[in-house]
């Protein structure tokens, strides 16, 4: 069978507000990050399926005639999007030699991959050789959706590869979208990809990954915001180790203890994801002003307050926030926190120096520091001439 | 006349929680800080009333004859508790060249002495020869209650003096409190005390420094709470000078803006309030327990993170609790915020060398610092052997 090659990226995930809160049924705000994730897919005539994964070190490969034996003879399950095929993953988790109860990042990686790969080529009749190779610019593991980048840029080459969704580059474009028919069907193909990995996943990260942009999540229904203004962000890394399963009972727990403490405090977390998708809204219709940017700044200073009562800051995140301040920028954890990572908003007009500065502040505490941007691009197909030079040679490697 | 010499002492008070909520209807707990102003009042012959006020350095000094021309002839004015006699504060701010609008902290100490003293004798037809003397622990113009303490003292010793209150000492006691009458009175006089400092005072400051213990005041209510345990802080001031008007007005302009995020917040400090009174409840009818102490620290630390949110937080403060935490003792701040004054909570099992280099800590940042109790008696008697040493040699200075 023909295999289209191709080149493919997509976005990291932030939580903007309502993290947490959401759990308790108030609406987050979930939005794209764009330190995104590349995928390159080669079609080889070696027989073999291989998987190159650089940043975690995993370089494995298959025969493709061996896989074909897992490929389930009634498709039914496989096609029925809504759940994993139980006795696929079954089969794939001992062909790989993954026992139940595994959670290891490479483990998940290669089962997701082989799950997406042959449920897209399962209706073909012949399973392809091919060469996925995937590089992030995401740290794994950090809460900030490289699971889901990962599965929306294999969903994404896989449909490609296979001719399911056609290619969205023109002559004119060396970067572009799929329309809207071809990202439901890559998040799905993606949904499952988290599924194997996450168990449980809200869909939300996939979401992201796929639309890009700003996402209101609420009591399961996820709604992208129509059009949304691009933030400059710094996104940190303190690295200090958490356990959001742990976080999320200290919560509970304090809300037990406390609740008319702290059920106030999630309404206001609420207010505070309404008011910002309000804000936001406005910079879209009319000019950013700086009163936008005020006001985006005092509710991240506000929630970032709230976590706090929740039980769920940390020393790391408080010196974060201090340093950040005393730089004039405003900060705040996203996700889990704990530790963790957290998002430091930039202005259209904080100086090259103050966020250079900034950077080295941070690095200077120990932690990871990156200047990039929210609200970015979902998935995306890119020509190699539109692909940084350093991810190309990192993907040619392979 | 007889004049009948005396020592009282008044404490301080702090806001242990429901500072800038209570403006906004919520409850807020005044409670009475152990740095007290101690008042001497001795009885002399030289045809003179003077006030030593050494902690702000002032010292008067008038003619008797020259005062009861200041007299009201009528005395119904006078009387009516319920508000200053406007005609009498108007002769004494002519008498003591204080013009309208003067607020500096030594006319109106002088002013509440005048009226306090010509309201208790003007009805005993002679104004008599005396001379008070006051010493306070309590730094001025910190939102400590100084005022109020001065205002109950004087009204304490001047009713004492005139025989229209008893002495409550025994020969069995050297310190005493009088009794409930006795203290409604005193409470009445200090009020108006507090009327010429303040222009329209709540009535907490000097119900606190009457009733001593803790206060609820909701709506204009104050309730004293029963029976109340006695605990142990460091009152600490910043120094950063701030202003309680500005401070009021940020928040009310936050409400403003923010409605839905800014009042659930209330909400929530007016639960914790409900849980504090609650927590010091159990702790006086049972035992108090480590779990009693954890809550309290919880629900300090809750209520810094929300006065943070409604913008009365400063970087002396956020300091401040840091350097407490590190030593693990959680701090608040009291009162209007913006910088003043925090409290930090004492365990009973913290121990001397901790509080000594928390202390130690903090004046090195730069604060005042004073290890203390809250919750102590009100208004009290001393006979001489009952004062400190150098409480004595300071008041007898003069």
């Amino acid at each position: 069978m023909h295999i289209k090659e191709c080149i493919v990226s997509a976005p990291g995930k932030a939580i903007l507000h309502g993290e947490h809160a959401v759990v308790h049924g108030k609406m987050a705000l979930a939005v794209s990050l764009n330190l995104r994730t590349y995928l390159q897919l080669q079609a080889t005539f070696t027989g073999k399926v291989s998987i190159n994964l650089p940043n975690i070190n995993a370089f494995l490969s298959w025969d493709v005639t061996t896989l074909s034996h897992l490929v389930p003879e009634s498709k039914a399950d496989l096609e029925n999007m809504d759940e994993l095929d139980a006795e696929l993953v079954r089969r794939l988790r001992h062909f790989v030699g993954v026992p139940n109860g595994t959670l290891d990042t490479r483990s998940m990686a290669v089962l997701a991959f082989l799950y997406i790969y042959i449920s897209v080529f399962a209706g073909s009749g012949e399973l392809p050789s091919l060469t996925v190779s995937v590089w992030s610019e995401l740290p794994t593991g950090a809460g900030l959706g490289s699971s889901s980048a990962y599965s929306v840029c294999l969903a994404a080459a896989l449909l490609s590869a296979s001719g399911t969704i056609p290619s969205p580059l023109s002559d004119q474009e060396n970067t572009a979208r799929w329309g809207e028919v071809e990202m439901e069907l890559i998040n799905r193909y993606a949904f499952q990809g988290e599924r194997i990995i996450h168990g449980n996943p809200s869909g939300v990260d996939n979401a992201v990954g796929t639309w890009g942009g700003i996402l209101r999540y609420h009591s399961g229904k996820i709604t992208p915001l129509s059009r949304v203004p691009m933030l400059r962000i710094l996104l940190t890394n303190t690295k200090v180790p958490r356990s959001t399963k742990v976080l999320v009972a200290g919560v509970r727990d304090k809300m037990n203890k406390f609740p008319f403490i702290i059920n106030p405090v999630l309404d206001s977390v609420d207010a505070i994801s309404c008011t910002c998708e309000q804000t936001l809204s406005e910079m879209t219709s009319d000019s950013p002003t700086p009163e936008h940017y005020d006001t985006l700044e005092e509710l991240i200073d506000i929630n970032q307050h709230h976590l706090n009562v929740m039980g769920v800051g940390h020393p790391a995140l408080d010196t974060l926030c201090r340093v950040t301040l005393a730089r004039g920028l405003h900060s705040k954890l996203t996700g889990a926190g704990g530790g963790g990572c957290a998002i430091t908003l930039l202005r259209p007009e904080t100086e090259h120096s103050v966020v250079q500065n900034t950077v080295q502040d941070l690095r200077d505490c120990g932690y990871d520091c990156w200047e990039t941007r929210i609200g970015a691009a979902g998935v995306q197909e890119h020509s190699p001439l539109a692909v940084k030079e350093e991810v190309l040679e990192v993907l040619a490697c392979y």
